[in-house]
């Protein structure tokens, strides 16, 4: 079972016009590894912040997760991502850190935990097909994604 | 036969100061996979928004394509990164995406869809052999490059 | 013997109010290829430039080295990380690319040359175990990074 929620990041009450503004986004995964979507969540921590135009900054404040973008429409490309990240990165192998998570941290380096997304009007410049995925690489966790939105200046609010 | 295209984004004339602004750069590519050197376009859109101190944002709204920044001197480089990503990533394999290019959404993932690059007095500031290449994992089709300069203040224009 | 040195960019004193900041660290690696922590050297170059909120982006301007987040606690994440990289995109390959640094730039590519993390109140945002790292991939040598502080408002200083 999938939950995202969705949290105010404290301190985000009371800004200022043209001010910075951070949403984040909790993310529970439900598997070892999988790839959340949370395009919806994304464009409701945008409106939450009065977004006008500039970038949706997307942070994983995790070393096994990552972030990224790619098609929402048919689920199995999400699979056949998944599947050639393990193949790249077998969960076992002649790993030396301790934990055992190390093919988690290798994928979050890979995948990269910071993406950014043109805005316009309020609306992630997404492409027809693209969808925002949180990715989880050593779940079940409860995740963080931080939604950042900077207005390219004070007008653009 | 290779075609870089210019557009401008519609609805950004009459952008006021310190305004956000985003060109559209169209890329026609000629190869099912191939990197475009479209440094030339981007520092023309830079140009034309007026751009002083910021970033510029490049996002493709594509999910089998990316954007990346490597050597432009020497074209085997591009070619050796091209074949490594084929050798890691195949194109035909145990995929479960119908369409027949999972591969091309696997190297879009790996290669990302979002990269920045500091600006200073309306130049970019890349390294003596970096260029930005529009990565072609799945064509030849017509693509759009977003070029999205963020000033970093007012003053910054 | 590895030196992480910090300059300060020319140009960015006497700056005003809102305007943007860079500031250049100087990495000297001291191996062929290796991760340097510069999580310390990005903070200082933040307190210099009076960071408030916004976001902090980490630009590598080479073709052969790269910038990631992992973790910093226990070492052996990392050279976990260099050895899956390098096990994924060997040293010595049927690279056409003259100068034999064919692996560096397509690892340069993987793990990219750009990042950014948001910035509150002058601090990064970095999760628990996360800290930043220059990728070295053809040292050793002399390299830059840039710190690019990006505050989302006048108000953000």
């Amino acid at each position: 079972m999938i939950r995202v929620d969705y949290l105010t990041c404290p301190g985000d009450s009371g800004r200022g016009i043209g001010e910075s503004a951070m949403e984040v986004i909790e993310v529970k995964s439900g598997k070892k590894i999988e790839f959340i979507d949370v395009s919806s969540e994304v464009r409701r921590a945008l409106e939450k912040m009065s977004a006008g135009d500039g970038l949706c900054h997307l942070y994983v404040p995790h070393t096994t997760a990552g972030v990224t973008i790619n098609e929402n429409a048919d689920p199995s490309v999400v699979r056949d991502i998944l599947d050639a990240l393990d193949r790249l990165v077998p969960l076992s192998g002649n790993y030396s850190h301790a934990e055992g998570n190390s093919a988690a941290h290798i994928k979050s380096t890979l995948v990269g935990c910071h993406q950014a997304v043109p805005v316009k009007g309020g609306k992630l410049s997404l492409g027809t097909w693209q969808g925002i995925f949180f990715c989880e690489f050593d779940g079940p966790r409860s995740r963080n994604l931080y939604v950042e939105y900077a207005p390219s200046s004070a007008e653009g609010r």
